[in-house]
């Protein structure tokens, strides 16, 4: 079967079977790191690759924006299990013609994110390559109990970090290609160039033990909540109106206001659940986190699926989105 | 400056001054595989990105051979560290126009090595891309002290495992495009497509704390020695004519029949240095690990560089050779 047609997901799937979990691996394929053991502890591993002209386009990324997002979206995975990064492994694949001041611009991206989370850089693997390639693997320390993406159970409250759709919308801004300025544009395009990995609120989660389940938002909320309604056997009501927007978003978005709040890509926002005894001390989290954290629905037994109520309680439709390409495992 | 003229060493040791160790790096970039501390304990970690076009060319590789290849390369970086592999995350690019048989294939050869060493594979990252993309990242357990490249002083022993220069040869034959077959043929293919990491030599060397120095041979003898030499400051004397030599490449070498040995990469061989009193202790090693070592040459004071002498003492003219693309680090 060519793999067009077999998706993103299918292949995940046929991937996941051939790989049956091996001793010491507490959690394999099918979360956004990988938790497994050593002889004394355990470590949190996740990778990426980032293709050019797949993941990203140099037209309207720099070389450091570009070195920042491709660590930024792995240290995301590593905050989505309620973990620490400690370590990078960083492979890249770069075109004959690019210069030493380029292979430098893209590692002060990396550098400047690595220090401020105290990520060390400590090895990889360099070569020529036609189109610029960046592989990056993560490795970090769980807190307590990594959160799963299997947890939350029906009556759940479902939160979100941040804000939703800002980089999806300063991603459509860059493909317009109409020179925009201002200051909403400006924060609109941070947001996708430089998303924040939100790692003091997910470990904050993991040490207080407060979510049944976590997961990062990378290929829209609704997408990203299905993944953990899947893993977890519940369904989930979400109200549209709860949805945190930034005000560059609200100035921004146009019509479709609602449109990459829901399905765009690449927030880097956690979304997790927690029973709603815990409704105070999420609260408090936020603030401690320096965060905003929303709460957005509830988790609903599995037969009803996922549905998007607007302000006057009617069910918005959800039109099937996300990213095309095959995706993390 | 461009990356042509800087090339690989210096590129490499401009990634190196840019990533400063930070805390819980025992050892980073400039060795076979990282060594970075947990909590608790401590592990290797090593990447490699494989580039069609670049590093394969499946017009003679199977995806069988070439999955089973890039999982045998990253375990060697962790036997040259005396280490034992436990996890591997693997991140793929595939054409749009494989099919999921061809990524069976693949994986049919990774789960064989894998199942082989007790390797799990824990997750990864997959994508479309114009060409099949590949990256590895293995993370194992050290043994006593990791064995590094730089420990080596003058007067050590200097040994290799196995036979050298077959894969290169076997290589040589497939470029040849002449259809050859035979007994000969096969061996040297097989050692091409089916490089043996030499785990079980490299894990008794580390408990038996027997190795001063060790690097795997990815790039070629003469050029691996060297950066164990530099790593170590010492030279090296080496003789030809104990260069350990299969059958089947004394059969087929033809005139140049060291130039492979000497120059040719991908043995995947293990060398290393120890000191004379341990040459009792290596020999019955080699038995119990179940493969040929062969000490091949004596660590000399740095001044001497590197010198290779034939079978009547005159020195062989080294030309400059080994891999050209950009290289690990």
């Amino acid at each position: 079967m060519k793999l067009s047609r077999l998706g993103e997901f299918g292949l995940i799937d046929r991937i996941r079977r051939k790989a049956a979990p091996g001793r010491g691996v507490r959690l394999g394929i099918g979360d956004d790191a990988a938790w497994v053991e050593h002889p004394r502890g355990s470590s949190l591993i996740t990778a990426d690759l980032l293709i050019e002209g797949i993941h990203f386009d140099l037209h309207w990324t720099s070389l450091a924006d570009l070195g920042y997002k491709s660590l930024a979206v792995n240290l995301s995975d590593i905050a989505a299990m309620g973990g620490i990064p400690a370590y990078v492994m960083l492979s890249l694949g770069i075109p004959a013609n690019f210069d030493s001041g380029q292979v430098d611009e893209m590692y002060r991206g990396i550098n400047r994110l690595a220090r401020k989370h105290r990520v060390s850089l400590i090895g990889g693997d360099t070569n020529i390559a036609d189109a610029l390639l960046i592989s990056v693997c993560v490795i970090g320390n769980p807190i307590n109990q990594p959160i799963r993406r299997s947890g939350a159970q029906a009556g759940d409250d479902i939160y979100v970090t941040g804000t939703l759709g800002d980089a999806a919308l300063g991603l459509e801004l860059l493909r317009q290609k109409r020179p925009r300025q201002g200051r909403a544009v400006s924060q609109l395009l941070q947001r996708h160039h430089r998303p924040t990995p939100r790692l003091a609120a997910g470990a904050l989660l993991a040490k207080r033990e407060l979510a049944t389940a976590m997961i990062d938002i990378s290929d829209g909320l609704i997408q990203d909540l299905g993944h953990i309604c899947t893993a977890s056997h519940v369904g989930a009501l979400i109200h549209q109106e709860k949805l945190p927007l930034s005000g560059a978003y609200r100035a921004l978005a146009g019509k479709a206001i609602m449109r990459f709040a829901l399905s765009g890509g690449e927030d880097y926002e956690l979304l997790f659940c927690a029973t709603p005894r815990h409704r105070k001390r999420i609260e408090k989290l936020g603030k401690l986190a320096g965060v905003r954290i929303s709460r957005i629905g509830v988790c609903m037994p599995t037969t009803h699926g996922i549905q998007v109520l607007d302000a006057h309680g009617a069910p918005v439709a959800l039109k099937a989105q996300g990213h095309d390409h095959f995706k993390k495992h």
